[in-house]
């Protein structure tokens, strides 16, 4: 069982602790905020082993293997580095970084520490999303064509002020990325080139496959995901969570506790292969993310 | 009532002869192919009063108004020059033109020789897209954000050889010119700026509205329309044809006997009003969709 340290005790912590909890290799150890009065309410709560108010503290913990970071986009970089000079996996949520130059800073000193570094990007490793890639790979709709997604929805509720003002802000560095990441790795294919326009991006890969993502503060979409391919095709609302989709226009469903167990699952095997990179997320998957967003 | 002669008799002309058949100021005068039998069999089938076997006779033909041109693409311009030394006005089948230069060598003619010329995009004057676009107008969506719009079959049938092999043939010249007539109409807006890849594309409007369009031969789409503004949307299969949409998630219907009515009741219209240019699709109308397709 790999042991887990959450940084960073916001909203999206919760889901990640869910995830977390609902896996076979992995189990919460600790969990860390600047507050110690909200570190021990999460501890409690998840029943972790230990709760911290600092997260140097944290680190030198030597029971812990693996620091999942859920701390704002512009402090990831500093955190995934901290993290890593204290020889800890790390898996960070996304967008991991904000620069191509910070990301590969960030995956150097990771090989140099021999360590894991991963980009948290569920929406791969979710049941469906793994079935629906296996299929593709079986060829069972033909050649991949077309991919369209978007992840769009109109802002009604207070969000951070770093969401707007800091490195790394932004819509598509936001809900931007899942269909980003989403398209890349259903293309099963190199970008080679990207025009992007505003938050919506046309991609063209190596293989000839063509990709629309498309994201938005402003308005809401469908948020559906397609994929074409000369043989058959998949339409998949909330693709990057959903559990069921069609095929061919018929339904498939899968069975899924939590979104993100398949993610931590999938680290997890990673560091007990003695891997430091993964094979689906692997940093050239986190540099084709920042090529379609620009940085 | 203005006199129309069709030249061309293929598949689209029969839907057009509907169309002409059920406008309120055209009628179907006369009705021209190389064959004088197919000739024949749409004269008598029709209730054309005149049948020819040859273009120069139709127009040498003093009671003719309007030629409706539906040759194949490469030979459009060459088409529209000849009707418009008669002095006949003209609308014309889609691609109008193959270029921007044949394109606009053919509107300075119209206008040195006082004739009408449009090129026959349908869709914008379907009953349902005229709805549509009153009620962007009238900003019922608020700010169009974003236009989704894909017309795209696998070719099961056989077409013909000049859809592949000659100038204005390919995908992107045949069904494609749909989504991106759409589009730019109903983003109200001049173009920014265009990339396309293969036979999908991006567009940034002026007005920072951004389209995506996609077409194809090789797989089956959805062949929906979206149109996302700040404050509701559209959603519309079969944009180019259909009667109801839904908007902000309810079902509009509109009236329509055939889908191409409206364009012809247009251009009469215009012809009537003694107009050169028809307001909506007028030549900058057609030079923007040559600029999505980069000719």
């Amino acid at each position: 069982m790999i042991r887990i340290g959450i940084y960073g005790l916001g909203k999206i912590s919760r889901r990640v602790i869910q995830g977390v909890l609902s896996s076979n290799n992995a189990c919460l150890y600790a969990v860390c905020s600047s507050s110690i009065e909200k570190a021990n309410i999460f501890k409690k709560e998840y029943q972790a082993e230990k709760a911290y108010d600092n997260y140097e503290r944290m680190l030198e913990d030597r029971n812990l293997d693996l620091v999942y970071i859920c701390t704002p986009n512009y402090l990831h970089t500093k955190h995934i580095q901290i993290a890593l000079s204290y020889r800890k996996h790390v898996v960070c949520e996304k967008p991991m970084c904000v620069s191509t130059k910070e990301l590969n800073d960030c995956f150097d000193y990771a090989k140099r520490q021999n360590c894991f570094l991963m980009e948290a990007h569920k929406t791969v490793f979710t049941p469906l999303n793994q079935k629906l890639f296996e299929m593709i790979s079986n060829e069972e709709f033909g050649e991949i064509k077309s991919i369209d997604a978007q992840y769009a929805t109109r802002l009604t509720e207070q969000i951070s002020d770093w969401h707007f003002s800091r490195p790394g802000s932004g819509c598509m560095f936001d809900i931007g990325v899942y269909p980003i990441c989403y398209a890349n790795r259903m293309a099963k294919s190199s970008i080679f080139r990207v025009s992007r326009f505003q938050d919506e991006a046309l991609i063209e890969y190596e293989n000839g496959c063509v990709a629309h993502i498309a994201t938005s503060w402003d308005v809401d979409m469908e948020n559906t995901a397609h994929i074409y391919g000369t043989k058959g095709s998949v339409s998949c609302k909330n693709f990057w969570k959903n559990t069921e989709a069609a095929v061919n226009g018929s339904k498939i469903t899968v069975v899924q506790e939590s979104d993100f167990t398949g993610e931590i699952e999938h680290a997890c095997t990673c560091i007990e292969n003695g891997m430091i990179e993964s094979p689906v997320m692997s940093r050239k998957a986190s540099l084709e993310i920042l090529k379609v967003i620009g940085v």
